[in-house]
């Protein structure tokens, strides 16, 4: 078969791999027919995540049918369409039997990190039944790929881990694809203000679009300023970091109100000063957290229910043969204002 | 009358002051009975806490009697014996509402701090009603003294803030009052494992007599490895923090386990290096927090029912006249093996 395999930093191709086989009575192989490219997939080709290994095929995201189910497989079997979760989860290892299945002993998101992933004609997903969702009948494909990552990792780890509810202001620091989750699920719980906070007017409109109640742009480094003036000197009763730099999450740090929650989704590379010396003070909380999907079966019944329209949030198509194509363009955001690529398989 | 005051950095008299009077209705004028010194006091005298002006009086915790109620004062009465609260609230503002006092728009910690506080004969509580507590019958007036600010700091913000729960594991960083009152409220939800880190034998001998189920010297600098050892390598449910100093943060942030939470209790003067690189993936909740003081009245009724022995932290007794050698004594712990000194006036 095909797949996108990466060869150490800023080396990747498509190229022939072996078709992946049940190698445990839990697995099950699935056939490729949707997928897409996380940011995720960039810091691994920048090679910011040494655990990936020359070799690997990436990707976490995707939706399939059912080509094999290993004999302990119960919920699936050949022929069933299914939504990958990014993480896998064995259901019985003690941080499974908690819910935090993205610590799961045997599992978490090793999906194109520590075993091959998604970006390929098949996949072979550990632990079928509890790794795995049904998709619905009728339902958007494309948009259901959203549902892998990062409808759930905005949900959860910014809107939930925050702790949003009505009448709170909201401010989301980057408007990417995982903030952009963050802006459509917060809306579940009826925010007073969702302020935007991105360098890039694009994004802004894209946002703002998606219900965004005020916009700011940050790009001459007076978000602080512009935010607390929003917010009449009060700051934001949660802010969401959706970046992963020092600098956004100390725009997160510094209009936080007191009582507050800064909820961190942004994947970091290196340690931020926090600054205790005024927070220790203040009241606030702040969550950290990798996504553990618990909320995939409900964010797959709001979806299917048309309360939630994840496609809104891709804006550039291709045959997964091109996905070499779609690194340079997802690579080139910016520029080429793209949020979530889709990659059809054949 | 006599009071405690600070005259910048470093200097301190007992000396005559005017007598506090009413000044607004809500008022109540206190005579002083019981008072002690806290670890903040000693920031103040070493100038940490610039809002605390030279000609302050010192102090916010006490017990004692009201000498006078204001007209619109309807809770207490002239000779109402009161427990003073370290957190002056107004029970109308936006904050108070919320139940988070310490954020009061016209109160918080401001007893000893913005107006003058209980190291003195008499003081004036603003919004007496909402800012003391009666003295139940025949209480241990002394002991009380521990509910003003340490037994509530230690519960809320850091046993509440930690979400401590039957069965967790939890490491209490510093041995001082507030770490002990952590220790004392963290027994009332039954923990597998407390284990007291400190640099100081004696302070680990009283926390063993306290309840402390493990016994960590971190003076040789392996507090860390000593913990995770203790801990079978996977690190604690809950740490809490309470020193205030960036290395005993530091082993909070590297002893908590994934899903973990860490309650910081300590006052910071400087900032931390926030492990995100290692932490944004692991699940934890960090909270700060000055105490609210919600749970005073709760604790009034646990140590009335003898279920608490908050005296336990008393180590030494002095008249209030004797205030400037108790400061003495309190400002040199380690080497007088003092924990909490009561105050008593004539």
């Amino acid at each position: 078969m095909k797949a996108l395999v990466y060869h150490g930093p800023g080396k990747r191709s498509w190229e022939e791999k072996p078709r992946p086989a049940i190698q445990k009575p839990t697995d099950a192989v699935v056939r490729v027919e949707r997928t897409t490219i996380c940011g995720t997939d960039l810091h691994i080709m920048k090679g910011d995540v040494p655990a990936v290994t020359d070799g690997r095929i990436l990707g976490h995201e995707g939706v399939g049918v059912v080509e094999e189910a290993g004999p302990a497989v119960s919920n699936f079997r050949k022929g069933d369409r299914v939504l990958i979760s990014c993480i896998t989860s064995c259901g019985r290892c003690e941080a499974c039997k908690k819910g935090m299945y993205s610590h799961c002993a045997d599992g978490g998101w090793i999906l194109g990190h520590r075993i091959d992933g998604t970006q390929a004609e098949y996949v072979r997903i550990p632990y079928a039944d509890t790794s795995l969702h049904a998709v619905p009948q009728g339902a958007d494909e494309d948009a259901l790929v959203m549902l892998s990552d990062i409808l759930p990792t905005g949900f959860e780890v910014g809107v939930l881990n925050g702790k949003v509810k009505p009448g709170d202001t909201v401010a989301i620091v980057g408007g990417g694809p995982v903030g952009l989750a963050a802006l459509l699920t917060a809306q579940f719980y009826s925010p007073a203000e969702l302020i935007l906070v991105d360098l890039d007017d694009n994004r802004l409109e894209v946002a703002k679009q998606l219900g965004a109640t005020r916009l700011v742009n940050s790009g001459d480094g007076k978000a602080v300023a512009k935010v607390m003036a929003l917010t009449g000197g009060k700051g934001v009763d949660v802010a969401i970091e959706a970046v992963g730099v020092p600098a956004t999450f100390d725009v997160c740090q510094d209009v936080v109100a007191a009582g507050g929650h800064l909820a961190n989704v942004g994947v970091h590379g290196k340690s931020v000063a926090l600054k205790l010396e005024k927070l220790w003070i203040q009241n606030v909380t702040i969550t950290t957290g990798l996504v553990d999907t618990y909320t995939t079966p409900m964010l797959l019944k709001i979806v299917t229910a048309g309360r939630l329209q994840p496609r809104k949030l891709i804006t550039h198509e291709f045959k997964l043969e091109e996905v070499m194509k779609a690194y340079d363009t997802f690579g080139n955001a910016a520029k080429e204002k793209a949020l979530k690529v889709i990659l059809r398989g054949a």
